[in-house]
């Protein structure tokens, strides 16, 4: 419990209402979507970036470590307090303050759910393309700590791709911006090195992102597959003929059936592996490539090729695939979550090696992931009740990565390294690679005040109680 | 001159003949393509990675600074070389490593010409998209020093959007790999910093770019106007409409007959200003869009709408375009070229200051730039000789910078900001923003041994001796 003194300076800045500090009430606070657990000191909702400026020049004096908080969807630990810390939680900071439709941007505070930005630019011919499978309630911010991917930026690129200015608050409480309206800004691109940096660099709190037309025509296919073989082998099909599809998903029979225990999404239940495959753009244009993407479904092995019919039908499709994670909670009450990237040309192989550990350590592990970038998301699944699974679920993790990294592949930064994954940064960087990413960082937090103790390894193992998988969690 | 010992210490490493430091060899070396001037002290020219290596820990040792060299196009005086230093000439280091076509990659090394990767590429069906007007002579590694932009980065992002992985050498002759394969890579992107860092942070030796599908149908038109004014509407209008063009140019009255007077590029002699527009894409897709292309030019007072019948055409359309900067050398021996970008909706009014600057400071303003951008490239002509002209100039472009500052724009980065433009930087940054950029060189660089003096004001005027303007220069 942070001491009165501390916690009325708070209230000076924020308000009464706007800082909690009550056990009880911070619960709420303690996990994100990932295995970790922490319960912060107190939690602010400050509305301004003056507040936030007063809230950080607070904490750096008194030496507490501070974390910014959007929705708490994140799946490495990206927003669990760091010890004796406190939260900035953006929840009344999320107002779409412009959007300029002839330079096609959109100014936003950070707390912004990111589908609720997407829905707003649509009423004027635009959308924001980032789109993680937790749109439904992840915000801006958030999206920038971890430099979100999601479906969609198999076509469109990551977060980082589409935010152009921000501006923020340094540890200290300096207000910096950074990058500007014009594609490429003077200067080093501190933007570019700032998305991504996991809240250790600043906490932002105005963000410029660029916002692209709406296609006139979108197509979703759903290629069924009598096993995850074939299904790989269309993804390679589907590339090489030279398409760059919207999104390109693929679903395993285990994932099918967990999707398909909660909600009627399409799937057939004896499916070996479903791709969901979408492209965007002009009618004729889509047109002329629907020929092309059914052949090479059915030239790989595809049991059937199916086309939405309608928007009402795609929307089901799509549910069935951003809701998967949450369906795993069907099958058991864990999960720890991976997250490799591998060249696309290795995923069938990658994929049988997947199996195989799953064998080896006995544990399940379900597999829903963008396919078209080689973006693995193996789930292993288990009841932590049982003695040693934690453990096991571990070391097949670990297994797992370094087989991935030995295939030319890597880490991927997708959903962030924070707590769950800093131990494997050492499969892909040497510690000279990481003392110089430390000593960036010291360019924007040289007190390492922000969000401390994620990222770099730190010999801290996963913890031996993981969350409960379930609705609300999202891949 | 420098001392003998260090020279053949450096032919110990590359060998005796790849060392060149006697005064009038050095003569080709001492300027780029910016209006700055000054002789290395010796210039090598390495053939791997690790002979660089070997040369900059050498040049560390004795307190030589250093700058990598490609092929001397750029703007800004990036590969100008630092007082007292040695250039690293990439032209032995000129090699495409690998295409990789399943993955849509290439892998180079820093002294490959842009065209001609592009020109490898083409024959397995691909391309690399970033094409600066100066890309039948620049380097990949000159390239991504200065984040470089071209015409077609409308459509596909500059330099850094397609530079996936790099090797490079640090100040001390460290050798360090940035990036990875795939899209997303765990950690801080310290490859996207290093991009446009402007060989301040390290020296690439080796590239992993990005390769894109080579569009199925290219379609040029030509937009004649009877003034920039008309023209101006024409771009937003061809934006309004939805529409990203693969590239929007465009060329004032004054840089039209300049072109025309060197080779005929088929623009009107008597037109106010001309539009390039390219459409690429599906053939279906390209035909849909040619009628709202044109009714944009059409409907905004285009007096002829002209389309490329054929490749030849359609080059001859380029050439006109790309080789304009050089045809100014038939209206004045001297140059200085400004680098700003505004909002797309105030370009015509931003042109219209740029006359009236012209006529206030009595000096001649040529116009050809990336308009759908707002990336103006406004370049004074005037002859060296007449005496206070260099001083007018230096007065109009600051001028000229602050009026685009205010109008919501800033300092373009696409050419560097090198020698010619740091004093420039105050007009974006603060004092603050500056040191924290000079922190971040400082993780890759702390000894500021790379390229020093360049970037960051010093109060060191701009020469009074202005380079010529010419063929073989390219904006």
């Amino acid at each position: 419990m942070p001491s009165r003194e501390f916690l009325s300076l708070l209230q000076d800045i924020v308000g009464g209402e706007d800082v909690i500090s009550h056990p009880e009430d911070l619960l709420v606070y303690e996990y994100d979507g990932s295995i970790d657990t922490a319960i912060p000191r107190a939690v602010v909702f400050p509305t301004s970036a003056e507040e936030v400026s007063r809230v950080l020049a607070l904490a750096y004096k008194e030496g507490v470590p501070v974390v910014g908080r959007g929705s708490g969807t994140g799946l490495s630990g990206g927003a669990i307090a760091p010890e004796g810390g406190i939260q900035i939680a953006f929840t009344r900071m999320n107002h779409i303050l412009d959007v300029d439709v002839a330079n096609r941007t959109a100014t936003v505070e950070p707390g912004v759910i990111n589908l609720d930005l997407d829905t707003h630019a649509r009423k004027f011919g635009l959308r924001y393309a980032p789109d993680p499978s937790s749109q439904r309630a992840c915000s801006l911010g958030g999206n920038i700590a971890e430099n979100a991917g999601g479906p969609h930026c198999l076509a469109y690129g990551t977060t980082t791709n589409h935010v152009m200015a921000l501006e923020t608050v340094l540890e200290d409480g300096t207000i910096v911006n950074l990058g500007g309206a014009a594609r490429e800004t003077p200067g080093y691109d501190l933007r570019g090195v700032f998305v991504g940096s996991e809240g250790t660099f600043g906490i932002a709190t105005k963000i410029l992102v660029r916002l692209l037309p709406v296609p006139e025509t979108v197509k979703t296919f759903l290629g069924i597959f009598p096993d995850i073989d074939s299904a790989c082998t269309a993804v390679s099909a589907v590339i090489g003929h030279g398409i760059v599809p919207a999104a390109l998903e693929m679903i395993d029979a285990l994932s099918i059936r967990a999707v398909q225990s909660v909600t009627d999404a399409g799937y057939p239940d004896d499916a070996g592996a479903v791709l969901l495959v979408e492209l965007e753009g002009l009618t004729e244009e889509v047109e002329d490539v629907t020929h092309e993407v059914e052949s090479a479904l059915w030239d790989t092995g595809a049991t059937d090729v199916r086309t939405a019919q309608d928007p009402q039908d795609r929307e089901r499709l799509w549910v069935g695939r951003k809701t998967a994670f949450g369906a795993f909670g069907a099958i058991a009450p864990n999960y720890y979550l991976v997250d490799g990237v591998v060249p696309r040309t290795r995923l069938a192989q990658v994929l049988r090696q997947v199996d195989h550990i799953s064998e080896k350590y006995r544990i399940t592990i379900a597999n829903v992931f963008h396919a078209g970038d080689g973006n693995l998301h193996p789930c292993m699944l288990f009841d932590a009740r049982e003695p040693g699974v934690v453990e096991r679920s571990a070391q097949a993790a670990q297994e797992l990565m370094e087989y991935c990294v030995a295939e030319g592949g890597t880490l991927s930064g997708e959903h962030g390294i924070g707590l769950e994954k800093k131990e494997f940064m050492p499969l892909v960087f040497t510690d000279g690679d990481m003392e110089r990413m430390k000593a960036v960082r010291d360019a924007f937090a040289p007190g390492n005040r922000l969000n401390p103790g994620k990222i770099f390894p730190d010999g801290v193992p996963m913890p031996a109680a993981p969350h409960h998988a379930g609705p609300g969690m999202y891949i």
